[in-house]
């Protein structure tokens, strides 16, 4: 029982995504002015798993999903907050990284789980950065190692203290026998701009950089004495606060606990229901379009806050997905389907269309496109059935091309007189939701073929049905009442037969058409080698480095090189 | 001992990756005027390991061996020949893909060695078109399977007989739980664009695609009744050749059998040295300047054949890079080093920049590109050693930019009286040998730093001594004669006692900052989530669909998806 999952600390059978800072035990998050403060300050005994302590401030994926909600906070809750200083309280010490006994303890499918999230997590601080203007500077008062010098690597600046012995390091492959994967290798080259060879020294070499050298070779921005680093770190944010595009008097919404109520096979949210299926081993989230017209004015919108009906089933999906990520490893294809008007899907999005510059809409268009990358990141089989009722308008079209099939009903089931299956495009699908690979999901499915797409422009606003959309090629294939239940069932047991390791490999190459940016590589390049690691007895073997890390032995390698 | 290596059916203890026509047991090649044809015969009892037979055309490394060596010969001894047709003796058959029983029955190692080389070699045919004007038409009559169908994806054109049967497909997924991992996920969307979730369908159909349907999908470009096929043969291949720009008059050269001598640590070529150091797990190859001055014209040049230098060092080095790569698994790095004078090297280099247009030129300037690109892709650590008498100069100083590490030595050892290390760029380091992202080895190594490498293009030709190459980042370091050898022994035993995989991984990263291309994408991506897939028990278990293919037993898969 070598990769049986252990137990969780809580006590609780499924890990949790939701958090707010009323329930933080590891970071402490305050704001004074246009600045926010995001203090590091693990608790040892705080760990989502027994049988490790969170020592010198490393983490476990409990740590991180508390990071992951104060930085969506900081978007929604503080709209007026332009800069975050990302710092430790503990002495000597900003970040350990990733705790080793964790890793060590954990099965493969938490690793890749954990280190996918950790890396959502950090490419969410660049993209606060990128999208909306709250840029963060990381200030390392100690060592930064590993896990924690990749946290300081998401930062627009990293400071560091030159007191003889603050240091940063990536001394995974040394310690470990395993890649700092966690953008680690590929932020180094491809965003510090770290040269090849000297990337090479820094990262087989457990004691790291310090001082001068470490900005000479590009590894942090500056090191400050320590006499002037409270002063040096003000003036640092005053000067990228002065860059922020912010709206510096705007009251942010408060983002208020999920309504979820969950049973053996179902979970019901406001917005959206999970089935799980587990027979077939599928979960089908159900999407309710509005049961409202959208609010008149953009203060309206703020005045409803996390009810606005896009926020509410963004912030429920994204978490529909994270469950079924950590908890439901068994489900082998997410079934996505809607119900609810187009049109009053629509009316939301000529709502946000017509506040566009808001910092509002540009959160909540922001929080839609992070969770589809979620999506596209999801390791199960994703299926779109588009069927009458249905409200696949705009954003939530998104779902039908984020799928790897989709099935659209022509006409109706017998017996039913829904609206027969529409499709809705708008500018939405043409740029608001790139995928990581920095292409609109119209435009990965219809890679070099630009005539398809200015087609599809042409039908922005109208109503497309089944084999309309066949034909335009949204859609894998429409099919009539007689054949659909059977073609659908047969294909989804036939999913379920496949390896499920396969599966995942096949989809991560198929959903990733053409160019690659760093976050695609990040995902691709660097975590599919990670992954490969993980496997290989070097690292997590009996005798390998993961498993005798500081037992005092010394790892025994196989030394083939493959 | 699962990953004990099966043995050769030869007899021998190595993998010999040198071979010509008159040795061909698997393939023929014929040329009739402008048009070559290659026809894949494979002898089922020709295997490269003891314990399966090729049936069906399919292959191990041994057959492929002999493909890409025709592809060679294609480019220097039939220079005028502008279209290859990639056809099948067998009846009914195209190509079943690689041989299962031999992807069941080799090591890790192997299949990721195998899969390497075979991936080279498609790129190969690629290259042999968007470089040299030699086009690839794939004519397919009867099934293309698996590796079958992506060798077929790496032509410019595919033809399918349209008779009912033939059909193209790619059923690793569901047969054997692995991806179609040379190229096929990726040539499918990047290449043929075919659209992602066609692409899904496509992948998971045992039985592939036939007729229009294989049109429609793009996935071949034409299908053509069997009446009508040599007639449309015959004339496609006149459509390619009229684009070709080569040669349409001349003669080629012989690549004669290289000359190499081999004892139980030492492998001496006319040009190269290899010098395996088992204890500390070196490969030591030391290249050679040219021994005269280069020939006075072009005529000359192509009357020396295949002994004009840099010809001569470029294949002798590929064979040598291909030897340890699949011979040497305990080599933890390769250490080169390089004698003889400068200014030669930089004439020779001077005779091809006189006749860039000349058909011999481009062919010898494209095999380096292609060893450079190998010798980027080995997973062995690569050291460069600038010493005093070295001639590392234009095409040969990108063995200095390959290298994960460099060193140069300041002035020199005490009783030598060599001339001191210079390093010289010229043209050829600033566009000649694009690494598989797309980019030069010095634009990747200075990614985002135009001034720098403007400042590099003022050196043209100047000799740059050791101090002065560690200011331009040219090497990473550059130590004087008290350091020199202490530090690179420090440095190669601490390499050699790093965990083996971890390297790998390391190394995949760091050597290829920047872009991604197609190319590079297979690599990283498709390779990188393969060799993750065969490591897993899904696939190579004793339960797994590999070991289970063939036995009417089915495969027992966990159900996790990862």
């Amino acid at each position: 029982m070598a990769d049986a999952a252990p137990r969780l600390s809580n006590g609780r059978s499924r890990i949790d995504f939701q958090t707010d800072p009323s329930k933080y035990r590891h970071w402490k998050l305050s704001v004074e002015g246009n600045v926010a403060t995001l203090l590091m300050d693990v608790d040892e005994k705080g760990t989502l798993f027994e049988g490790y302590e969170l020592k010198l401030n490393s983490y476990d994926l409990g740590v991180d999903i508390e990071l992951a909600d104060a930085i969506e906070r900081l978007r929604f809750e503080h709209p007026a907050v332009k800069v975050v200083l990302l710092r430790s309280a503990k002495p000597r010490v900003f970040c350990a990284g990733a705790n080793i006994r964790m890793l060590a303890g954990v099965t493969h499918a938490h690793k890749v789980n954990f280190c996918k999230f950790t890396n959502e997590t950090r490419n969410g601080i660049e993209d606060a950065s990128a999208a909306s203007g709250l840029s963060t500077i990381c200030v390392i008062n100690g060592t930064a190692a590993g896990g924690g010098y990749e946290l300081a690597l998401a930062a627009d600046h990293i400071m560091l203290i030159d007191d003889g012995s603050s240091a940063v390091s990536l001394p995974e492959l040394a310690l470990l026998a395993v890649l700092p994967g966690t953008g680690g290798l590929t932020r180094v080259t491809d965003k510090r701009k770290v040269r090849r060879d000297l990337a090479d020294v820094f990262c087989t070499t457990e004691e790291g950089v310090k001082g001068k050298r470490a900005v000479d070779w590009r590894l942090v921005d500056e090191v400050v004495a320590g006499s002037k680093l409270e002063a040096t770190v003000a003036e640092r944010a005053k000067e990228f606060a002065a860059r922020s595009q912010r709206p510096s008097a705007a009251t942010g919404i408060a983002l208020k606990p999920l309504k979820r109520e969950r049973s053996e096979n179902y979970v019901a949210y406001s917005t959206l229901s999970v089935e799980f299926d587990r027979p077939q081993r599928l979960a089908k989230i159900h999407v309710r379009g509005p049961d409202a017209a959208p609010p008149a004015s953009a203060d309206a919108m703020v005045a409803l806050g996390c009810e606005f009906w896009p926020l509410r089933l963004a912030r429920e999906l994204d978490d529909a997905i994270l469950d079924i990520r950590a908890n439901e490893l068994d489900v082998a294809a997410i079934v996505f389907s809607s119900s609810g008007d187009p049109a009053q899907v629509l009316a939301y999005e000529q709502l946000l269309d017509a506040n566009k510059s808001h910092w509002l809409t540009r959160e909540v268009s922001g929080l839609w496109k992070r969770v589809f990358k979620r999506v596209d990141l999801t390791s199960r089989s994703l299926v779109t059935l588009v069927e009458p009722g249905s409200c696949f308008a705009g954003t939530l079209a998104e779902l039908v091309f984020a799928a790897d099939r989709s099935y659209m009903l022509i006409g109706n089931l017998q017996g039913d007189n829904k609206p027969p299956a529409r499709i809705v495009l708008n500018a939405t699908n043409f740029g608001a939701y790139p995928m990581s690979n920095g292409l609109t999901r119209l435009a990965s499915r219809f890679l070099g073929r630009p005539a398809a797409l200015d087609k599809l422009k042409g039908t922005l606003g109208e109503m497309i049905d089944a084999e309309a959309a066949q034909d335009l090629g949204l859609v894998t294939v429409a099919l009539d009442d007689i054949d659909w239940e059977d073609e659908i069932r047969v294909f989804l047991e036939e999913r379920a037969s496949f390896s499920a390791d396969a599966l995942t490999g096949l989809e991560a190459n198929l959903r990733f058409a053409g160019p690659e940016t760093m976050e695609s590589k990040i995902f691709a390049r660097l975590t599919a080698w990670q992954n490969w690691i993980f496997q290989r007895p070097n690292a997590v073997g009996e005798e390998g480095a993961l498993k005798r890390y500081g037992t005092g032995q010394q790892p025994a390698f196989d030394t083939k090189r493959v």
